[in-house]
């Protein structure tokens, strides 16, 4: 079909040297126990599993179990805006002059942090990137053949929250896909609003929030009739919603003085449930309000200088891999969605020490997935096979295999999917068939 | 050889969809100045080739050349660091609390920007992660078994410098990759700093800064004896070097109080040559500083706590894009090597209004170099040929190929490389000798 260029193929051989690890390797354990003081269930089980480790409330490292699946998931976003939307990918700084947020009147908003040049000089830090980007831009525009034009970037983000007790769902610093877009007019702007909206289903969908996350009408705030969110129902979210289960749509509560039916087929709110959600992302008409704080024009088909019409497109990054393992979980621990799963398939061999054999199957097994590759956690450890198993159930990859004398007298492994309860014994070489 | 699982043909199948670009496409455009307070010349040329975008001194956006040329360094490191030393990838946090720096007595060092929580709480920005990462493995490290280890992240980092006027090369935010070692004792430790020296050479080498890096023998500031640098010559750096070309090593001038000969050959300084050089990465023994100040132990082979040694090792990301963009360049623009480059080839078309064959043979072109995975720029804006040439010399792509009705007359195309002045009329299908 195609041959591979010496960069495809670094990239290819980079990631099949990461499909496999042992765990006697990892430098994370897991822990019986999260900190008192973290009152999440996402943040507790990406904690214990050694997904993730927390610097103060709201702020937390990424430890390699935990950015596996953090790089995941952004480069699903990543390629989604890429091929649909046809975005430019950039980096915008943290550090913004705060000049930049007087000239738009969001300087004294109150979730921004503030700091100082040694040189003199007052700065914030980017809890969204509307007053880099649009001078950024300005510097390019010229006419309307520049037009649409789509730009984001996937960027830590800082937002000084008074509480932070929703664990990843809710951070004070926290990965996020922002996109810009810029337009002539509003015909424009609503087709490619449009294609973002679909897009973001193609995302929630693709980390298994498809189910789970209603499109949902909500109120604009200062500058706009209305927005867009992308809701999740969970019990640990801080939003209400109004849903409507037959068109898979919702009403934020606070947006109810002005939408009071379903938006989809009309049936009154008395007929909508009403549920706690978080939301996972928005999409936003921006009209001019940024581009007329900084000039931002365009010469039109007949020469006259214009206002760009703008939208912007959040998603979080971090804030997803919170809900997702807010959602998909049980009292074992984590059960992740095959696309985001740190591995894909969680080797456990038991009774090694009495049977030599086990070890050299295992190896066998972990070389040939590996080689095919199936990203495989090998656990090696020298504990029992107890302890491997509430381990495996903890971390929730979706597929574990188990090699031991037992098995082995049945010349099988045995395989267990994580979402399921029931437990096969098979040929190796029917594994295949099992993984995908 | 191996088949692809999944996630590795979604990679392969982002990187070729990412092979080529319209450049009429891009939204960044080449511009005849800089800003005027720009004084680095790699800054200048970034900026009017459309790599970076300056917010203020020392803190630049990547724009979509520049974020491609900074991801590719990034995974060369990245690569090299996972595979050659078995380290661990994190992601650390940039908000630090204040607290862990009063442990290690960093809280008043001058380049820390520092900022508040608005619940209350002193935090600054990441300089570094050493007061980060120490409690963060003491969470896990109990047995000597878990030693030696490797964690290293690719993460923003902040500086308040007084001055920033060195472009990328020294910036108040910046990419840079930090790796910190755990050991036993100094025996593994010094095998490990052998390990680590040895991959960053081989880093420097493939980004095309191997002839002119030295590794060079510097003072270890207040906790330890000696460091080592790795110093690239450019008159723009802000060290003085004593280089012996013999054993292609070096001695900061800062140093030479306690090191008075070539640390190879013994040459006196009197026979080495001073140089101006940019330190473009460190590696550092850290003994038991940090790992006093929060008590990492673990328990050796007779049960007994012992202090860990660690070792740090810095390499600066976007300070390597500045350095290469300072040294790979010259009056005409920049000149990138190959495996850094933000594309491969720049196609530039000529007279397609005159001649509908050039749009044809330009297209049937673009799709087979891509297809083949080679990565391409083309210029197909509506410009007159001299400005696509100054572009194409500014941008600095390694090959350049131009078609034309003159080329398409001789059934060719012509080929130049960026670093080389003749000018080559090949056939369309010998093209692949020559791109490698």
């Amino acid at each position: 079909m195609f041959k591979l260029s010496t960069l495809d193929w670094t990239t290819v051989v980079f990631w099949l040297k990461m499909a496999g690890m042992h765990q006697s390797e990892l430098f994370t354990q897991i822990r019986r126990e999260a900190p008192s003081d973290e009152m999440a269930t996402n943040a507790e089980l990406l904690i214990r599993a050694g997904f993730v480790h927390k610097e103060l409330a709201g702020v937390y490292s990424y430890l390699p179990l935990g950015y596996r699946v953090l790089m995941k998931i952004a480069n699903l976003v990543r390629e989604e805006i890429t091929h649909s939307l046809g975005a430019q990918e950039v980096l915008m700084s943290s550090l913004h002059p705060l000049e930049n947020y007087q000239k738009t009147g969001r300087d004294k908003i109150d979730v921004l942090f503030h700091t100082e040049l040694s040189s003199g000089g007052e700065l914030v830090l980017g809890q969204s990137h509307e007053e880099i980007v649009v001078p950024l831009v300005k510097g390019f525009l010229t006419s309307y053949r520049d037009l649409p034009l789509g730009v984001f970037q996937i960027q830590t983000k800082f937002r000084n929250e008074k509480r932070a007790k929703s664990g990843l769902m809710r951070g004070r610093e926290f990965l996020m896909k922002d996109l810009y877009s810029f337009h002539q007019n509003e015909a424009d702007f609503d087709s490619y609003y449009d294609k973002v909206r679909a897009a973001y289903t193609r995302i929630f969908e693709a980390v298994g929030l498809g189910d789970t996350t209603y499109f949902t009408y909500a109120s604009g705030g200062t500058f706009s009739d209305y927005s867009h969110e992308f809701q999740t129902l969970t019990e640990a979210g801080e939003d209400n919603i109004l849903v409507c289960e037959k068109c898979h749509l919702a009403v934020n509560e606070e947006f109810t003085e002005k939408q009071t039916t379903c938006p989809g087929c009309e049936a009154p709110f008395a007929n909508l449930e009403k549920r706690r959600a978080l939301e996972v992302a928005n999409i936003f008409p921006l009209k001019t309000k940024f581009s007329s704080a900084f000039s931002l024009t365009y010469r039109d088909e007949q020469g006259e200088e214009k206002l760009a019409i703008m939208g912007c497109y959040g998603l979080g990054i971090s804030r997803l891999l919170g809900a997702i393992a807010e959602i998909h979980s049980d009292d074992k621990g984590l059960i992740w969605p095959e696309k985001v799963a740190p591995f894909k398939v969680h080797l456990l061999t038991f009774g090694e020490a009495k049977d030599p054999n086990v070890l050299e199957r295992a190896e066998k097994l972990y070389d040939k997935l590996t080689t095919d590759g199936h990203e495989v956690l090998w656990d090696d450890r020298e504990v029992s096979a107890g302890e491997k198993m509430a381990g495996a159930d903890l971390i929730g990859l979706p597929y574990r295999i188990v090699i031991s004398p037992k098995t082995l007298a049945e010349s099988k492994v045995e395989l267990k999917l994580r979402r399921e309860s029931d437990v096969k014994l098979i040929p190796e070489d029917k594994l295949c068939n099992y993984l995908g």
